[in-house]
């Protein structure tokens, strides 16, 4: 069985809580190897983190290359005991296929795998009855948590083998309200840092002998953060700055201490570059510490740019496929936390598009039966286009 | 023997580290005993605290009362190997007499004893010949540590009995540079507190929904403390106030926190009382958070009052003594760190005069034998004038 439903049925009942596979990857490598993909099963390591499993099929062996990336990892159920029906029975009860999962990512990936599967049968088991095009699956074990054996190594691992992708769809949970509703074109990249202040250690008694970094931290948290960063982008909301903590600790009521520091992160959109952004924070820093306040910022390391899939053809086609299914016309949106299409976007164009995302993480995820159904016509539309 | 070098001597050889007596106080009993003191040794105890013994002792039944405060217990000597002479030898050595204690403050209390015996056996055994006036000593062993069970119950003890001071000298190490140059008057007030804000909590990916309180915490930071408390009064130094820490604690890059704190600790002269001051600090919280921060000061229990006896009859006596002696014009200093007299001047007014304190608390603490011979004349002085 490659309807939707079926496939998604099937990885629910694999409980592959991040890092586990528990068999999900074999339930797509079996439908797609029998379709003619070419499969392999990738296996990465590092230490201090789990060996993750990951999948990397295609059929085709010639251009354009659209593929389809996901996880199959899923994160815990929390207190089974609170679920309608197992957390991993993928039971189907008024409608809805319900288990951990179902909308966050198994429900995305069934429903792309369905559809291509209608595509090649539909097409002599090719992408195009012509012999061009190809199209792959870029499928994960590790999302969910710390995100360092799965898709970023897996798109490297293809790299260095000649792979060129020319287009991705990723599967994730991108609607908010209802099906139709939402497309992702990119994420604000995600910068930290930490602020220290340097003073001079002494006794309360004799404030002239010391330099007191507290007040001299505040003034530069204020300095930092009360000015916008910009008033955002065409496809972005604006940039903002927030200090997360600020510490000294210092138990010593009679001393004044030696050294503040403050922690702070960015969410900037694609006004900036990691390296810009980071050069209008420090000139902010220099002309707030003037010749007086000996400071300076250690910027943690980040994978987090920003990145942006620009309206155009590759989103057109996708918006009409969606309006086709759904009636509804997709907002080209920037927001949300982070996903592997951060990963995706250094090597081609990247949208996600996938279910609903209201019950996912929680209690009771689950999804109607017929946004399986609609979705899997989404990306036939997507692919008759990409391909027409 | 009850010079002032052989009494300072035999206190040195009791090494009464604090807050262990070690017959520290029976040296003192019994020489003022033998003069017809009436003595009295109280321990007082609290849970958490070692029990600490007190002396108090006193002749005549009339005042004008005068009486002489001071510690017998030490602070630790170090390492005893970098002493040049044993710490508790008492040993004289090249005219000076060494030992921890020898200048804080065993010296000075020996001083206070010998002084007072020569007064008494030049008239006739009594405060004065015509039978008014008493002398006594308030002498504790806990002052370098805690300073629970000394003075402060000593002096409560001695109230309760229906003991009435007029005046006081307490014989800490005043003297910056050469005996004769300081006699301390006061003290600045010590208070503390701990300034909360409270936020919102949220994701840093929704700014908007959360309310950061670091930003708010700094400008209230920078509010209280960029303008100062006063500007000085005849006898104080200007009132300050540091910050002496900040603290969010949060270790969640992702993540606004929900509340900071950050310590302060002023240090306020005769401007204002404990509770002007509270109010001062609170108004300009106030003014800061408008109707939009909300934060709040918990305050710290404080027993360090601020204190002053100002110029008058009783501190010309003590100048006009100490220049007869020592050709010194002594400065009338409210500086430095905390003492016993922070008590005592709730009782009656105090002033600190006694050694020089460069060697105080340091390996080979020593006096001069000739600083003691004249602190004892400078004492003699202070008696003669005082019930003259």
């Amino acid at each position: 069985m490659t309807d939707a439903l079926s496939i998604a049925r099937d990885l629910i009942r694999c409980p592959s809580v991040t890092p586990a596979d528990a068999g999900a990857l074999g339930v797509l490598e079996k439908a797609l190897d029998a379709a003619g993909f070419t499969c392999h099963r990738v296996t990465f390591s590092e230490s201090g983190t789990a060996d993750v499993d990951n999948l990397y099929a295609r059929i085709g062996s010639e251009g354009p290359h659209i593929t389809f990336a996901g996880h199959t990892d899923v994160v815990p159920p929390g207190d089974e005991s609170a679920w309608s029906v197992g957390a991993f029975s993928g039971e189907v009860k008024d409608g809805f296929l319900h288990g951990r999962g179902a909308v966050d990512m198994k429900g995305g990936i069934a429903c792309s795998v369905a559809a291509v599967l209608e595509h090649l049968a539909a097409n002599d088991g090719k992408p195009r009855t012509d012999g061009t095009g190809s199209i792959s699956f870029l499928i994960t074990g590790d999302e969910e948590d710390v995100s360092i054996n799965g898709t970023i190594k897996l798109l490297k691992w293809a790299a260095e083998r000649g792979e060129k992708f020319d287009h991705c769809v990723l599967g994730e949970p991108s609607n908010v309200e209802a099906l139709g509703d939402t497309i992702k074109v990119g994420r604000r990249g995600s910068q930290s840092g930490t602020l220290y202040v340097d003073g001079v250690q002494g006794h309360v008694a004799y404030p002239h002998r010391a330099s007191n970094p507290v007040p001299d931290i505040s003034r530069l948290i204020v300095a930092i953060s009360d000015e916008p960063l910009d008033h955002g982008s065409a496809q972005f909301q604006a940039s903002n700055l927030e200090f997360t903590s600020v510490d000294v600790g210092n138990k010593a009521s009679n001393v004044i201490p030696g050294e503040a520091r403050a922690k702070f992160n960015i969410r900037y959109n694609d006004n900036h570059t990691q390296a810009s952004l980071r050069e209008l924070v420090e000139t902010r820093l220099a002309k707030a510490c003037g010749n007086r306040i000996r400071a300076r910022i250690v910027w943690d390391p980040s994978n987090s740019n920003v990145f942006v899939t620009k309206p155009g053809p590759f989103t057109d086609l996708a918006v009409s496929a969606i309006e086709e299914v759904t009636g509804r016309k997709p907002e080209l949106s920037t927001s949300g936390g982070t996903s592997d299409a951060r990963f995706i976007s250094s090597y081609c164009p990247v949208i996600e598009f996938g279910l609903v995302g209201q019950t996912m993480h929680q209690v009771d995820e689950r999804v109607p039966v017929v946004d399986l159904e609609k979705l899997t016509k989404v990306y036939r539309g997507i692919l008759a286009r990409y391909f027409g």
